[in-house]
């Protein structure tokens, strides 16, 4: 008879379960469905012919540094370009205020690594990244949710979580946005409301997590300041990564924070998971960034996106019923927008309905640590072409046109 | 006044402390220093041309695929070739009993993740392998220790710690072991103690996780069969990487369960760590190992260890003083031999002169649970030159006589 392991399971085992949202990710993968779920960005951008050169730089010039171990902290060379990258968008840091790590999803189980000890508090948007959810369960957090408006984190619903988890004796080992163009909303939280959200964070003394996978594709309105340039006092990590304004396929991001002990315990929770990230990739990367490339490309996906946003929002707006409840945002940047069905439909009900009409998104219970959302649905609109876009949303309201009541 | 953060660490960052190991690995550093730490395979065996074409053939065929999202249980194409690869070792495995992580460290963590529960007793050798102790400790393991022999883990010891652990109410999570030329002791265990490992981890209804880097690179003796072979109730989490058979910069590895339910658990526990292994080294390995090259690799390293494993104890019998209590290992196989120095001396009092003659090593402490191993020293013979392996043991045999009462 097989082993049955199941009285060894940690209580972290115990939590996991196969993710509903990932098995209907699977659905999506068919050749003939137009996925607006997934997150990926759009593939004909990736600057193929350019890697293909300096691969072969790399490992003509370096290669036996490319294919050994590398420090944990990053490779140098990479650090270096990074630095001058944040100081580019306004944040000056040193070297070794800078981690790099196995993409940004890394980050986020470093610093969930870091702070969490099973059944401690953390406070979290309604709705929020997927990906974070997933990395802050498996440390056994108990996660509070804060609604969103479409000027972010709503700062009365916060302050009275926060007073409600001290009456309660508790405080929360973090607070954790994605202010610019939110996973999964597209809302970017407005300086105000970050000034106010930061003042929360230092009343309440914890700590503030940023996470900002998109903050440079930005292509309408003004740029609204990062926490890591409105604090003055350390309190903040903010997480960066590679994924969606160049490849994910390298897997490297990076985390920011001045604070040094902060950063040790980040450092040595690294070590024991991967050693370090893959230096060949990080070695392409540097040397790509050093010829000031990244800045032409983040340039070109810009415009990219624009486009397909644009496509998105003119198709919904000409195929889309006229329904009461039924609402969606308009991103200035990002990869995603948010649909708001009226309050009697049920998004994760409908997603069969929409396979057989050959078009997908994720359900927005995905994105809800209480299990709200059912009448959400999170679109991506980086990875279909302009035409898949136009047929797909003609799919997407045909369904919600089938739907109403 | 900045930030403090230390109210928020959780319990797993409040044990992590800043290794002692490392910051001294750091001294060796310096090109002057004849280096016998560290575990880094020989750079001038790295197969640089072939990756370089194919890096562009991989690039120029599926650029997109490359620089994308994959899946987490890792590329199809890489996963095919490690059946067959497992196949010409003996070993029949489906692809879904195939995970591939980034390296075998990630390998270490998730295993923790899916079975240690802050408090939970495992079971390890005296010495073992560093990265897995720290990985456990990470996770909040209670780690016993059993000594090892000339044979590998002496099994009377493991009886009896079972034993003791099962009179107190407990049940150690699994038995961790190296059993193929050990880091960092070099022994081999024998296929009898294997068989008795393995039934006791039956008869206290444990798992038993196989950490096997080294495996393939045996280059004197019998091969002895893994546990995964031994194993017919799938019991074994066999853990392997390309860091040591071919090259580390890519962090790929890849773990092998028969158990269904536990191979779930490990590829949840992988979704929130990084959601995959980086694509692009994935398919340059597929790529490399399709055209039978890893094999013909492995063969050149095997060669090239066997002549530095001679070299190095060729000269430690040439150079090193007759002392009562001073021995070393004599290894089949793998990167590293032990020395174990008379009682009264220690390694890490040592470790500052034996810089100042620009000779390093790993201190024995490193790799015991228990604190021991001060008289013991881990030599690594893979980096450095036949050359400098001379001149280095010429200058660990002097500080060693000089110690000597």
């Amino acid at each position: 008879m097989p082993f049955d392991a199941s009285h060894l399971f940690s209580n972290t085992a115990n939590r996991m379960r196969r993710s509903e949202i990932r098995e209907l990710l699977k659905l999506t993968s068919k050749p003939d469905i137009i996925s607006f779920a997934g997150g990926l960005p759009a593939p004909d951008l990736f600057p193929v012919e350019e890697f293909k050169e300096i691969s072969v730089k790399v490992l003509t010039e370096n290669g036996a540094k490319a294919l050994q171990y590398g420090p944990t902290e990053g490779d140098p060379g990479l650090i270096n370009q990074l630095v001058e990258f944040e100081k580019r968008g306004g944040v000056e840091v040193t070297p070794d205020q800078i981690l790099v790590t196995t993409a940004s999803q890394q980050g986020l189980d470093l610093v969930a690594k870091a702070f969490i000890t099973e059944g401690d508090a953390i406070i979290v948007g309604l709705p929020t990244y997927l990906g974070g959810l997933q990395a802050f369960n498996s440390y056994g957090a108990e996660m509070h949710g804060v609604q969103l408006d479409e000027a972010g984190m709503k700062v009365d619903a916060l302050k009275a979580k926060l007073a409600e988890l001290k009456n309660a004796g508790r405080s929360p080992k973090f607070i954790y946005v994605v202010p610019d163009f939110q996973n999964p909303s597209g809302v970017t939280m407005t300086k105000e409301r970050r000034l106010e959200v930061l003042g929360l964070a230092r009343e309440y003394n914890t700590l503030l997590l940023e996470d900002t996978p998109y903050r440079e594709l930005r292509f309408a309105g003004e740029p609204v300041p990062p926490f890591i340039l409105l604090d003055d006092e350390e309190r903040v990590v903010t997480l960066h990564t590679f994924s969606k304004i160049l490849i994910p396929g390298f897997r490297v991001g990076w985390l920011v924070t001045r604070n040094k002990p902060v950063m040790d315990k980040l450092v040595m929770g690294k070590q024991p998971a991967d050693l370090c990230t893959a230096s060949f990739g990080q070695m392409i990367l540097a040397e790509y960034m050093s010829r000031g490339l990244l800045e032409k490309q983040i340039g070109k996906i810009r415009e990219a996106y624009k486009r397909k946003r644009q496509v998105i929002l003119d198709a919904f707006d000409e195929y889309m019923p006229k329904l009461d409840g039924l609402s969606w945002t308009r991103p200035e940047g990002g990869l995603f927008l948010w649909v708001r069905l009226p309050e009697y439909m049920n998004a994760t009900e409908m997603f069969p309905k929409a396979i057989d009409k050959k078009v997908a998104y994720v359900v927005g219970t995905a994105f809800h640590c209480d299990g709200g959302g059912a009448n959400c649905m999170r679109i991506n609109f980086s990875y279909a072409s302009t035409e898949q876009i136009k047929e797909g949303a003609k799919r997407l309201a045909k369904l919600i046109a089938e739907e109403a009541k």
